[in-house]
């Protein structure tokens, strides 16, 4: 185990067994909640909505939990990310009395989620991990929303992988294992990296390394355990300390 | 239709309505025959090996059609590239009299594949198609052995999608619309990019458009339709040529 307060790297053998890390993206790379009270106030000015846009992003948020559940118990089909985000903006509309919007404006605003911005670490770490390992997307996020995000910040992934792939979401266990797979390596080559520490422990049942990089300004407005207390192997405050920790 | 000798370019509403430029791999972006005549008479050096490695690469690619049929057939079930590779590997290790290597070196050896090198076009008509359009691989070989071939290269995939997301090998026609799903775009706004017209002809089949960068170099001894006759909707020398074509 690493803090990212002390100088300890990984050990070389340590560091050496591992091959590719793999990212959690909303909220580990990217920024989503400012981005999308920015795409809100956006639209707001153009279409003369006066909405509490921070309230509005955070239930966008807070309605995917539950989306994905009714996917997992069978209430609803596989839908991807988008089609799940569109499901949820739809009963916001409404509940946030938000009218007058057409079909392609609807759309242009679900896709805000493929625009999101990284943090100002993101591109620069993830650029250094790159030339050690190989760097790779794991997002509940749909491959076509990974990929338009990827080019909108210039996140330099050798692999854009996503639950998608594996038809499940995180936290099930198969979409890390169908990660460690595509990449043909072992679980435990591959290290999770994520700013929610729910991610990482199922990452590490499955068998992955895991890696905890906190991000307090993703909801700076709740109580999240951010804690850096030795449960995973590596604790870095943004991805550029943790190339620095991993020899990068 | 565009011909590789003349100035015209795809016309502006045609080029807008593409997004994305799916490659065919081998052959295509690298130069397998090259790459393993150079690891075969490393590895024939290392192990003081006569063999014929033209003859010996030539085989191992004639492999690797009847080997993807057996799967087809049902005769075998689902296999990647690389275990397909491996298959007609051992065959061609008896075949040829190669006898010596211990299975750690056969690994190395027919992960060969893993690390081709790109036509000398390849990375800067990429570099140049990227800035306008998404570039993704959309090839037989596994994940896996796409990402490491990608690293070894310089590649600059935005997404690396492989016959092994489907389930299925091209030509059939589920890799193609699998791939235009993943990246969430109509069939019609992708455009398959190929050294063979076999594969041109089944992605156009399946809705895509087509472009043709015959590659007389892939294959000199043998007899091979190169043709440039107006039946794709582009044709170019080479990746470069490909992105001056297509504005990019």
């Amino acid at each position: 185990m690493l803090c990212a307060a002390g100088a300890p790297v990984l050990q070389a053998f340590e560091a050496d067994s591992v091959k590719a890390l793999t990212f959690d993206v909303f909220g580990t790379v990217v920024d989503w909640r400012s981005t999308l009270i920015r795409e809100g106030r956006a639209l707001g000015r153009a279409k003369g909505l006066d909405v509490d846009w921070p309230a509005f992003a955070d239930a966008w948020r807070d309605g995917y939990g539950p989306a994905m559940n009714r996917v997992r118990s069978g209430q609803l089909p596989w839908k991807t990310i988008d089609e799940l985000h569109r499901l949820i903006l739809d009963g916001l509309l409404e509940q946030f009395g938000i009218a007058g919007l057409d079909e392609a404006e609807k759309d242009q605003f679900n896709r805000a989620w493929h625009r999101l911005d990284p943090w100002p670490d993101a591109v620069e770490g993830l650029t250094r991990l790159k030339a050690r390992f190989i760097v790779a997307s794991l997002s509940n996020g749909n491959v076509s929303l990974l990929v338009n995000m990827a080019k909108h910040g210039g996140l330099p992934w050798d692999a854009v992988l996503s639950a998608e792939l594996a038809g499940r979401y995180k936290p099930d266990r198969e979409v890390y294992l169908k990660a460690a797979d595509l990449l043909g390596l072992e679980p435990g080559a591959v290290m999770m990296v994520a700013a929610h520490k729910g991610d990482l422990r199922a990452a590490a049942r499955a068998g992955l390394r895991t890696a905890f990089v906190p991000r307090p300004q993703e909801r700076p407005n709740r109580q999240i355990d951010l804690a850096v207390d030795g449960e995973f192997d590596v604790s870095a405050a943004d991805f550029v300390e943790l190339a620095r920790q991993l020899g990068a």
